[in-house]
């Protein structure tokens, strides 16, 4: 059997779990894959995180230029997480002829056009199931599987820390500070809590699922992104009231000729397969023409779940496989993709108003002029002079709520728009 | 671009589906996966299907030998069914270097450990991603994903027709005979259903994914297999009345050094993921020890999702890939496997009896006495002097409740033992 030698970039969480599956399942690896993989080098700032894990210290390397000139790895593992360092490392690893796999959605999504050509030039590969969506292999499945098909949408909850935050808030009744509070003791959140509570991982996470799903570019900037902050918890009483959770949904759709690449909270139906997605599990359901629908569902992230991702593209890598993206990665949207912003969507939308004759008749006729048909309305009991209507709407155009709740907000019995969020 | 020929021997509901997902999606498979696929031959007894659907009778060819000849044919498509003469006609294309894709779980469960020799020493491809669970890619999946895992357990709802057939009774709340009729109306179940509601089909599908799963030939015939026709709406009803819902299982794990695979039928809890999987919807719901539980949802048969599957193998057996399984493929259970029949599992256990005092103790004490634990008990009140009562057992050994019941069924003021189905 084949001694393969690798190494890591990174030993935190993920390079950590990774390190553990090859080290406990080596010899079940080589049963029945046939490869014996050894961990030749780990690069870190410092030998710390070694000895914290009791990793043997030779192992430590703090020269990416010697781990690079080392001719037996074959393979790079990059878990240092961020832009930079990461993205020269990644580029020193290809140019030397090296495969990469990586678990930086950031990176990917912010310069996967740069790092492919220079993986294609020197014929290696670079592999990022781990990028998206933990264990589950959703990277393979779209490049991979399906491939007779269209797909027409991918709708995905693939951030743990949000799905995380607003499963509490549904089962707990609690507010989102409490909430994210809760995560951040539990590490679910980070102490800055941004990328993931704004929706910026999900978009980059999108962007990768959307280029491969569509077999065309979808830079990350080009995605609408709006995140889970503005969230409450009387809104999550009303969708499940009316039938409903509230996730944070990443949505790829073909409209047309067009795309629709979005991320924002939004209702989804109770019996819907998404709806039952909760905690830090993750799930991607995908439409294809003649597939139909599909959905995979799994650990989001995790030392565990993430690293196994990670060490089944070692194996793939070592196996030669060295597939690129089929498509025109420039970077950029490719010109004949016209990208839909005018959203056709069903609306949650709650307004708080005064308590006094006619408000719901002028705030519908409003709807009614602009071509929005309301589903369902229900207005609660006044209290002090001030009550709220709950409006569900059927399938508008964005353009047309927009007008519709700029013309409602300025109606004199209107005090605020209190909430507007989609529905599935 | 390449232009590659193929033929489809077989013309009937899912041969069709592949045929119509070639035709419509031709353009876009050229321009995702630079292959321009072509059917030259359909391979039937006489021309009546080709004319019935529309397709030009010139590709009808009734003359297998012809098509193993063409050297110009280098996918091979067998949508026929059945064991003959799928297999001769597999083994001839096989033995002239084309490379295979079959629906096909039955020949498969039966003689994969045939054809995949010849297919290695023809040094062509034996293809199969639409035998399980119709577009889902979960061959794919467990032979190309978490390849440093070792998956502990696939639980699967396989079957579409039983999944109709117990959705039905649990939404209906009507009895088997009436949910079958409508399946067989509906036409999700045959004339005969007996392959699909005494657990063959599932049998079928399980060996070939535990095999898979566990990287060691699992014969269909070493799979413990009870069908659904003993479950009754009363049972249906007491399930529902516990929490759980009744799913047709497929399951395989590994117990110690050894493995179980068995089918069916379960109580599901109805928080469970599978729980939620109802109609003709199917899912195979896996834990590895790395990658956790994932699941893989979707349409478990039909035309277009298993054409789909099958157009998927045809592409991927056109651009070179010939993997084979990477266990002795013997047919044969491998002597080192300890195939586990003791089965450990929780029990639902509805016993009819005389509304006398003391049943419960006495059949409690039973229960005890074998070291069975109840969970939960709940007695009926009394109608003309008979009553039933329910049992719900903690995780026992499969010897240690059969050995209760019959002690329990020679108890005097037992009239009978109603239901017996174990809990997942």
């Amino acid at each position: 059997m084949k001694k393969k030698k690798i190494a890591i970039m990174g030993l935190g969480t993920v390079g950590g779990g990774a390190y553990d599956i090859l080290t406990r399942n080596r010899e079940y690896i080589m049963k029945t894959q046939g490869v014996d993989i050894e961990v030749k080098y780990i690069l870190d700032r410092d030998v710390t995180p070694l000895e914290k894990r009791g990793i043997p210290t030779e192992l430590f390397c703090s020269d990416v230029d010697k781990l690079a000139a080392d001719k037996e790895i074959e393979v790079v593992i990059e878990t240092m997480g961020g832009v930079q360092p990461a993205k020269t490392f990644i580029e020193k690893m290809l140019a030397s002829g090296k495969s990469v796999v990586t678990a930086n959605k950031e990176l990917l999504a912010k310069s996967w056009h740069e790092l492919e050509p220079i993986a294609r030039k020197n014929k290696c590969g670079l592999f990022f199931e781990a990028s998206c969506v933990g264990g589950v292999p959703i990277i393979r499945a779209l490049g991979e599987s399906f491939q007779g098909d269209r797909v027409e949408s991918v709708y995905g909850i693939i951030n743990g820390t949000t799905n995380y935050i607003l499963s509490k808030m549904s089962k707990d009744g609690c507010d989102y500070a409490t909430a994210l509070k809760e995560a951040q003791r539990l590490g679910y959140a980070e102490a800055n809590p941004s990328s993931d509570v704004d929706g910026y991982d999900a978009a980059y996470k999108l962007s990768i699922l959307a280029s491969l799903a569509f077999h065309t570019c979808v830079p990350y900037g080009c995605i609408y992104r709006e995140g889970i902050t503005k969230v409450s918890a009387r809104d999550i009483e009303n969708a499940s009231r009316l039938g409903y959770e509230i996730k944070l949904l990443a949505i790829g759709k073909r409209k047309g000729d067009g795309l629709e690449v979005r991320v924002h909270p939004a209702f989804v139906e109770k019996d819907h397969a998404l709806a039952s997605v909760s905690g830090a599990f993750n799930a991607v359901y995908l439409t294809g023409d003649h597939v139909g629908n599909l959905m995979f569902y799994g650990a989001g992230a995790g030392a565990a779940p993430t690293g196994s991702a990670i060490v089944s593209d070692v194996i793939k890598a070592l196996k030669g496989d060295i597939k690129y993206c089929d498509f025109d990665n420039s970077g950029k949207l490719d010109g004949k993709v016209k990208l839909v912003s005018d959203f056709t969507s069903g609306y949650y939308i709650d307004v708080a108003v005064e308590d006094k004759p006619g408000v719901l008749s002028r705030i519908s006729t409003v709807f009614g002029d602009n071509d929005v048909s309301i589903k369902a309305a229900t207005q609660a009991p006044g209290e002090n002079g001030r009550t709220a209507i709950v409006f569900l709407t059927y399938a508008a155009g964005e353009k047309a709520i927009m007008r519709s709740l700029d013309e409602i907000g300025k109606l004199s019995s209107v005090i605020q728009i209190s909430s507007v969020i989609r529905v599935l």
